[in-house]
């Protein structure tokens, strides 16, 4: 779909580079900017520039972060004992989201994954070793997706972790909460199974 | 959903005041603007705001265009002698997709509306009729939705085009090409028999 603007078919050919975003959808985008004002425009704009160049890693969990050193990490209310391992930003926001962590994180911003040539040293497993070596973290959770990739970076992890003498645990792999058991998968059904929660009397 | 970095929640604050972009959607793009380049995000915020600062009215059919006259009206393929009255640009793109139409535009920007205030003199109609005038033109197509709106700026339009002594026609109403009549609502159906069209043998 290409209009009689230029400028109109360069804002949507750009808008629509967005995950999700179609050329119908950007070309919405764009006129509903030439609807409002151009303070609109100019603020969307210096706010998305203004993300891109200034954000920064937390020096110490590698989450994304306004500053040297993220919210979670400078948090008072954070136990820094405990350590949680993710693969990225989303995954810290979902966790905090669940309101029930109290610990750190450390965001890998990746996985291993041999067929594609990422080995430990490509994420940031080596910064999670120095880190746990320094003495003050005592327990890690490696919660990463239950993907060949998640589980070769966890099994990997989970070694370390255990030469350096702290505790490790992972997520519980189980059916949803609120799912139907007759939809789950089989593989998830099998490790519920194999994985089963003894109900104490 | 707030994240713990204030650059990403004022993106998605930003961002989310595109239509049909939610809070989800608006961190998703905000997040891959941070995998891509800074110069990705530089490219996108200039096209906006250009977009913003250069576009303009044509001067003659008030559509959205670059210059002082759009693409349609300097088109020598286009019969000048014929306008289509529209409300606004995506109509103009609506029929231009078509590539069924051969004639100029004429962009209303709005419609007649008693209940909201709003008179032939807030929308384009006075910059029709000097158009239409300086006799140039020889037929007015009206299509604008077949709502309340519509019918009233219709009504007032073909009159107007009337006591000028050109052609007006309107689109003709019914049921959707395709589509299944049992599905076509009570209002269009009944239109649709009253402005029934003869099959000549």
């Amino acid at each position: 779909m290409s209009t009689s603007s230029n400028l109109i078919n360069n804002a949507v050919e750009q808008l629509s580079k967005f995950p999700g975003i179609g050329k119908k959808s950007a070309l919405r985008m764009a006129l509903y900017l030439l609807k409002k004002s151009e303070s609109e425009t100019l603020d969307l704009s210096a706010v998305l520039v203004k993300l891109r160049t200034e954000i920064k890693f937390c020096k110490k969990c590698y989450n994304l972060s306004d500053g040297d050193l993220c919210n979670v990490c400078t948090s008072p209310s954070k136990d820094e004992s405990i350590v949680c391992v993710v693969k990225d930003f989303q995954d810290v926001l979902a966790i905090e989201s669940t309101g029930q962590y109290v610990g750190h994180f450390h965001v890998l911003g990746g996985l291993i994954s041999p067929v594609d040539g990422v080995g430990p040293n490509d994420v940031r497993v080596p910064e999670l070793i120095s880190r746990v070596s320094e003495g003050v973290i005592q327990e890690v959770i490696i919660a990463l997706s239950a993907t060949l990739e998640g589980d070769t970076t966890e099994y990997y992890i989970a070694k370390k972790m255990n030469e350096l003498g702290v505790k490790v645990s992972t997520l519980s792999k189980g059916i949803s909460v609120g799912g139907e058991l007759e939809y789950a998968d089989e593989m998830t059904l099998a490790r519920s199974i194999r994985n089963r929660t003894n109900l104490e009397a």
